[in-house]
């Protein structure tokens, strides 16, 4: 049975632990120098049918470092343009003998649909407001290079939960791992059935981040204001940012994430996102580490000769 | 002197043959798991003016398994965005050094002007209502599999011939190699002067296909109806639909070609796109294979250290 | 210390001739097909945010020939369309482990604050109205190859001076290896403070070019119209146009150069443009092996296991 990687939802814990491993393996020998190039050339299709540029550039050093091949495509200047439903593309690429698709779409669930036509592993690289696991394995790094351990580890997601992937994964993965995690942003922003979601909510951005040592900061995307989710920027700022000030009410030597890109300023300002306890950059560099793990971890799901 | 590949209608019949059989033999040792990568990595740069996923991505892998280096880009974000002339844009990738040019373009004649311009082979990916010949190779390979030989075979091409590179290409490459072409459609699709073309004209759906070992179905182009060619895509349908009900016209053992994207419940409905009838799946495997072959063929027309 | 290669005007005449000197032995060496891949497979970004096909694929064949690994972005597509700053898209970059970047911005300056921010090399490959230096390496390369020598020659540069990247980088590069530099062209298109520029201004062509052995035409940008620089294409062209006429005020030997894209007609006629006269060609194709040099030029500045 072919390997996906759609959901951190659906990972077991022991499936995270060994992708994670294997990206710490990975990150030593790269930064060593070593050539960690595999004998077999894979060509992988980076399809992204959203904007990016971490995550594709990200998942294109990955395959760099392990000598796969990369076709790129975004949504613009393809056959979906011309009304081809994504079922018929995805059966082009598939027997045009693509061995795997990172893609992103902005529907919810779109990688799954993929997966149903595609013939070999499917990753998920961000998929509406429902999951982007690989950003999540990345997070998961950078907290354990950082803490040691995550189980126990009280983690504070921050923001428009609502309408994040990013949200969505970590919360899955890192409970899997053991941490509690809470959901602290305004009513609007906050999902409506949480009780889906492993975590506790809180309104109130001090007993949100209380005691938290890892504090995660969501994107605000400006669209929350045209919607009528959120009443001014200002008013968010004032109660959800993490700044010096409101960082005092996590623990001493509390963490604080962002998946990217910034809004420096609205949910996090310069001091602490250029601060020690800033993890952002560290981040990006295990994105790349732990996609490096999660094409192997696919890969390893597919019998020689089984593809295309 | 160089060999560019522009239109099908150029081609000798032992030329089509080389070529079917090189694919032929790429197929079989690619799908065994073989490296065919050649010591040259020469590069070809992919010009596409026109949107495409299929052909593009089938081109970009068949440089792949060469070992070919490729160079993306589109019309957009590039110098004729600024209003350099097609001529001056070629020059440049002459005289950068790039090897090939595989080139589609809205404009019929685009390809053969730049061979003008170019010092090595270039490749017709599709030029406006002209040609499309790597896809007329990548069918006939198909319906050489399927049905062992073509000469003598009945082949319905229907639709909007007027407006299709894919019938032109396909009606003089497979008459070419002995088959017997007839196009199938309403008048206002049909070319006013197929005196030009090899092949008869059906208006009438059920005569047109009428024993016929090979149906192939074109996209009908939304535009047609603002154009007023058709009436409405109802009407077209009901007349011109390969579907279960229609195909019994056909061959008992008839197969049903599409070259893609397809309009599923327009010129072909579901059940036959799906079925074992069907070609579709095959057609886009062995396009990569006879591009591979393609690519050879030309180079084959270049003397060592002749190009750029 | 990283070394940028960010301004013709911050070379050295030694460093500029370092760099030629290597540009002209590669070019021997790629001519005569010898395989100068390095081992080591360097990753080089090319943020392309300004539309351009010449100077990416340039630096794409010369990434190729160096048997590095390309990642290409453009601004669309990307992030900053979500409103990162230019500084978290560079940090982004940089800890995705990217090992040099080539950046073409529409603002001066912008790669000088992209080199703030990135731990490896920076490459200007054209930025606002500033400079692009690599494009003036290739033009005296190429004027090397005719001339023998720069130290002496006359250099006129003709038509908009004051928004030409390339006039500046030129003035610079070709006074330092000892050329006279003249700007020609409409008082309204040349730069008022030309004190800061190396170089002596004309209004007039006859007397600007006159024994002139280097005549390099700039391109006319069609918003000059627009903004009320020139009053009409026709009289630019009747003043400023090299053609066969014009030309002989200049030397009865003089080259001509041309950055591209050319206005054919406007700024040069097609006689002239074509000509023994013309270098355009070799421009284009000097500007593969420089930007070769140019890469190894930077990379000679980053010790062993710094990058990232």
């Amino acid at each position: 049975m072919i390997r996906h990687l759609l959901a951190a939802r659906h990972l077991e814990s022991s499936e995270i632990t060994g992708i994670l491993n294997a990206a710490a393996e990975y990150k030593e020998r790269v930064v060593n120098g070593e050539n960690v190039e595999h004998g077999n050339r894979r060509s992988v299709g980076l399809l992204f049918f959203e904007n990016s540029t971490r995550t594709r550039v990200s998942f294109e050093q990955a395959a760099n470092y392990l000598g796969y091949r990369v076709l790129n495509f975004s949504g613009a200047g393809s056959s979906m343009s011309k009304g081809e439903t994504l079922k018929d593309t995805i059966l082009t690429l598939r027997y045009e003998r693509l061995e795997c698709l990172v893609m992103r779409h902005k529907a919810s669930g779109a990688p799954a649909l993929a997966a149903n036509y595609f013939n070999g592993p499917v990753i998920n690289a961000g998929d509406g407001q429902h999951e982007h696991p690989t950003q999540a394995l990345g997070d998961a790094l950078t907290i354990l290079e950082r803490k040691g351990d995550i189980q126990g580890l009280r983690v504070a997601i921050v923001g428009d939960v609502e309408h994040s992937r990013v949200a969505r994964s970590n919360a899955w993965l890192l409970s899997k791992l053991g941490a509690e995690i809470r959901f602290v942003g305004p009513r609007t922003l906050l999902p409506s059935h949480t009780g889906k979601l492993p975590g506790t909510v809180y309104y109130d951005l001090a007993s949100g981040i209380a005691d938290a040592e890892v504090v995660m900061c969501l994107r605000l995307q400006r669209e929350r204001m045209s919607d009528g989710r959120i009443s001014s920027i200002g008013e968010y700022t004032r109660m959800y940012q993490i700044n010096r000030s409101t960082l005092r009410y996590a623990h001493p030597e509390a963490i604080v994430l962002h998946p990217g890109p910034l809004n420096r300023g609205i949910e996090v300002d310069d001091a602490v996102a250029d601060s020690e306890a800033s993890c952002i950059n560290e981040q990006v560099t295990n994105g790349v580490f732990v996609r490096m793990a999660a094409l192997d971890w696919v890969f390893r799901g597919v019998k020689e000769g089984q593809l295309a």
